[in-house]
């Protein structure tokens, strides 16, 4: 067939003149191109910009270990020795995508997914199986106090006869809003035809598509995206290390992580020195390629040191060197054990990583042991720049704030239970929303903005986040407001 | 005269190697220069970077015509064959500028007007004057309930007895505050003599100055600045693409389209690799020039695809790639027909492109015809780098959480209108300001902040700018917060 | 020594090939280098980017003067010919060191202060003395009015009984709070024996530590941390004169510089073209080098314009080209005389630098002439890229916000008074701390975020900082919301 594409491929070689490079393009991706490069020209020219369009898995897996992007022990042979094209991922497996279809003689699916993913990188899909980010859709979707949170955000208050009704969210609320970043569950709910330029198709319709959220639910039954972060179709590596990717998610007043980052020393010497930065590296040598950290660097990369030596090993966990998770729940507490966080129950039997007390559910979360190696693991990378008693300085100044912003939230939480108790809102005892009157309100920012940014602020060094940027002030300043508003309603009573 | 500014001319040459170029600085310009080169060397070396000092008229007109930045079809023979320089631009249409003066034998004036621009860009300037920001002066100064607002932002509240009083802004408050972005008026108020380096001179002495508004009034009577985006005096289109343009009046929480572009996908993609593109080219090659979208590649930049057919046609109108109008407004609406916002009556007599209720005072506003061709024209730009199917459910998306912001802001409508049934605060029927009560302030903000932000969100997949930053989070919240502000103003009563 | 360091350099030299250059590194510091390169890998190449490893004092001394980077006169022989490397630096001033230590036969201290580096900087040391910011520790502690501000937002509140008390914050809390950017106090503890690679080894156990605010108060006795702004170990200039640095303080609400700069024209032009420019050129030429400022060229560098004239002086004052002082106390007022706030009293007998009416404590305060020197040193900065015309009215319209916010501040103070005397808060004269209720937090937000938030984007042309974003849109509306607190407040009584 190859000299059937030989006009296309000259083509191609006259717009993208890096084309007629050594590695081939099968010919089932030739033939996807031939339609796909006009009428998607971008996606085109981000593939024709990326390593996957220049490199064979086989050449990837020849360098030495710790150059390597590619993890797999064996790969089918048709595989190993074209570069990684349309075809390549889009056909793959396609007895497990319910979203595979007839297409030109293909079986083409439209979600590529973890699972296509992991048949070169089956490290870092396993890795990513671990991480708490991959079941971020069944985490919040069957967790039954964050869907009660969830509906009273999204769902469309109305007013009959002074009177506020909550009716339930719709499907593309929920994935216009909380699942962008959790991911929707998408789903094949049959088959439509359709006008194309080349005539009429049939193509797969989708629920919940498109999206791109970390904890997807995909057509294969696999969870999660990488192009969430490794976005498609260039999956540069510069991109996913550099910190705009997890500002994506990261960056609200309920996870902080960016904004605290950007004006840390840390984000400064980014912003300010990064162009001279090496972000395409493997491994990524601290001092040479890189003189500050960016996200990635302290949370994912292979670090190694001017001797080479591994200073932090790659991981796609993202928590394993972090002890304590400090935003989204009412209480900064230990990493689960499981990132599947539906299974945990607190003494009052609610799926909650503690009590309303604070007291963590110990069960399920990582001991004392596993909170020291973690720590031990970001320790590595810290002291590449910093020495050993500006590092434990750092984390048990951390570490106090985790606790002084727990006692905060505690006393938010006294007020809310008199609330409760005073009938000046309703909770959890006569079965109403636990999110859905003001003083609840003010509550959950307590917690989900207030304390959480003091702790970023703290983690990063991110001075005004701990303070007056949605810091210790509105901690303070919002538990005052609390105090009045239960006053103020209990007035004549 | 030539002969006069030689000694001139090498020093020019001396401070700006490249200036020995073949394209001529007419006489005018550089007796302009002998004094502003030092006098305002950022000017001047502005300048001296800009396109604008090293092309003719006549040269940017040969172009083929997709690479053609000017779009006249014949000018003067005196501007043709010089470049473009400070003469040139600050002596055009004397006749017409109440801003002329005498300064040094020549007719110079101070602003240089979209009028004084359509000399080389008559297209660009006759789209400016159909784009609703050249109206961005009148649509706010000549619309009663604007004004209003306008007043009650920027007023001076006092005082008395434990009573407030509310005075009317002064005019350099107002154009601190709203005119920075919507324009200010600049008329000649009179000329004075000023001391300067080169002895005494008279100069006009301008109402307004300086401003850089869209919809700046200038003394030639035209609307608008085209330096607002083409920043002087290197008038760089590289800048205009840039996003940080847009973000100079597109970050507010009224407006937060930058913020939102900033962590989605689009901005992710710009922030990381966009060191890479090619912003000079015209026209834009999509998957060439640039992997990601800007703000102008969407709305305003003539793109192409690989086979340079055009994917995009340029248009200075930016909302001809719009159907619905998210921001500024109560509710979202089809676009205004006319850029002139201030002739649309509503049922009720409003000047105000939708009712109360939300229902779209339809005969000022773009029909369906239209709003799908609005549509189609956007949708072009997405498919380069997006299938069909993800465009339509993008889309689809969109269009629900207009209705569903909607819903949420007539809620917030109807707890305003009963304040001001039950007398909790002072409505439209007392001749009292629909914005000065804290009460009404929740409502702008439910619809102007909050309502707003979900809505940009959804346009670019801006994660919690739709959820906690700004978002469904704060409609929910502002709706209880303005349900008890009206229980506790009605207590004991 | 040399020739038993010879294996050790060849080391270094292959690690970092442009080790091998002519300036040389002293015994002491390669001796340093021996173990630290590959304890701190990002350390030692942070440094060896640095212009301090490169040059020698004596090489930067003969520079023509307005290239130099060093001020000194004279300095020790053995300092002079040697690049600037760890030794020189951390075993500067031993006797002036409480923090010295004996490590591997050097005097070693932990903390290189502004006292240390006045040694080739002495004139930069000698401004940043006169610079209010080397004092933010001792204005901050040493006031009896912000440590109250201060206590009521770190302190941990609790909830007993009905009641709320509040608990004096703790060290690790203010470290991790204010003193990120004010400073620490940095003292010797005392001495600890700590495992290392190395075997067991003693070092200085410090307070505060680790910390780079300005205004950290040193071993050594000396005020501020010049690595605050000149990052350490690269020191480069290019990092302090880009706006992030800035940013690391001056993003918050209280005071918002870099946000607003960011979206002003000026950060516009910043964030669009500054890849162009050259942030390591000494002097800074205005138009050549860059093409539109950032923070350090309106507060801080040496300008020059084409014909190298000095269009500013290099200062490290910072306040010397700013007669007002906007952010931080209750009214806007004309810069203190002195940087040491703490000797301020008002009428009223308060350590504060205006009455609660709003006149200024004047005798404490810069007179007019020097505020115009002040105003017209930074008018010089301005007309490199601007008109006379142009300045004179920007200049004209911010200080008519000055007064215009500052009357804002007025009425808020009056509804706080209100709140006083009718019993509904309980004020100064009850022996209460001023900050601790709801309606007082209010009125500091209505100064320290709002009225702050409107004269930066004045200042700047910030554009929606100055209205929707913490601008005039929130003075007034918190002016109502105080209003109707203390209407709530006062229901029934």
């Amino acid at each position: 067939m190859r000299h059937i594409l030989f006009p296309f491929l000259l083509t191609l070689a006259i717009f993208f003149p890096a084309f007629a490079a050594d590695a081939p393009v099968s010919d089932d991706s030739a033939s996807c191109l031939e339609c796909h490069l006009s009428l998607h020209p971008g996606i085109a020219s981000g593939w024709h910009q990326s390593r996957m369009s220049k490199t064979t898995p086989k050449t990837a897996k020849e360098l030495p270990e710790n150059n390597r992007r590619v993890s797999y022990e064996q790969i089918p042979q048709e595989l190993a020795e074209v570069v990684v094209g349309c075809a390549e991922c889009h056909t793959l497996n396609p007895e497990k995508h319910k979203d595979s279809f007839e297409h030109n003689g293909y079986r083409v699916h439209v979600v590529v997914t973890p699972q296509d993913c992991s048949t070169c990188h089956p490290v870092e899909a396993g890795q990513f199986e671990k991480n708490i980010m991959s079941h971020a859709y069944g985490n919040l979707e069957n967790n039954p106090i964050f869907q009660d949170l969830a509906k009273t955000v999204t769902g469309i208050q109305s007013l009959r006869n002074m009177t506020m009704t909550l009716s339930d969210p719709d499907e593309d609320t929920l994935s216009d809003a909380c699942r962008q970043c959790h991911g929707t569950f998408v789903d094949v709910k049959g088959f439509a035809e359709k006008e194309t330029s080349y005539g009429d198709m049939t193509f797969p319709v989708l629920t919940g598509w498109p999206n791109q959220g970390v904890g997807r639910i995909n057509p294969d039954g696999s969870k999660g995206s990488c192009s969430a972060c490794h976005t498609r179709h260039e999956f540069a590596i510069e991109m996913a290390r550099k910190p705009y990717t997890c500002s994506q998610c990261h960056k609200g007043p309920d996870v902080p992580a960016y904004k605290v980052y950007e004006v840390s020393k840390h984000g400064n010497i980014h912003s300010a020195l990064a162009d001279r930065w090496d972000f395409e590296a493997v491994p990524w040598k601290v001092g040479e390629d890189i003189t500050g950290p960016t996200c990635a660097t302290c949370h994912v990369s292979l670090l190694v040191n001017a001797e080479e030596e591994v200073v932090a090993a790659r991981t796609h966990q993202m928590n394993d060197r972090l002890p304590w998770r400090i935003f989204g729940l009412i209480y900064a507490h230990p990493h689960p054990k499981s990132p599947d966080t539906t299974i945990i129950r607190n003494k009052a039997g609610l799926p909650l990583p503690t009590e309303l007390t604070g007291e963590p559910s110990a069960e399920y979360l990582i001991d004392e042991d596993e909170r020291k190696a973690r720590r031990s693991a970001m320790e590595q990378v810290c002291l590449s720049c910093h020495s050993a008693a500006w590092v434990q300085g750092h984390f048990a100044r951390y570490e106090n704030t985790i606790r002084k912003t727990n006692e905060m939230t505690l006393t938010a939480t006294g007020l809310l239970v008199s609330a409760w108790e005073k009938g000046a809102a309703k909770g959890l005892s006569e079965k109403d929303s636990i999110f859905n009157e003001a003083i609840e309100k003010k509550w959950v920012e307590q917690w989900l903005f207030y304390a959480n940014s003091t702790r970023y602020s703290s983690a990063m060094i991110g001075a005004d986040y701990g303070v007056f940027a949605d810091g210790r002030w509105y901690m303070s300043k919002n538990l005052q407001e609390m105090f009045d508003w239960l006053h103020f309603k209990m007035k004549g009573k």
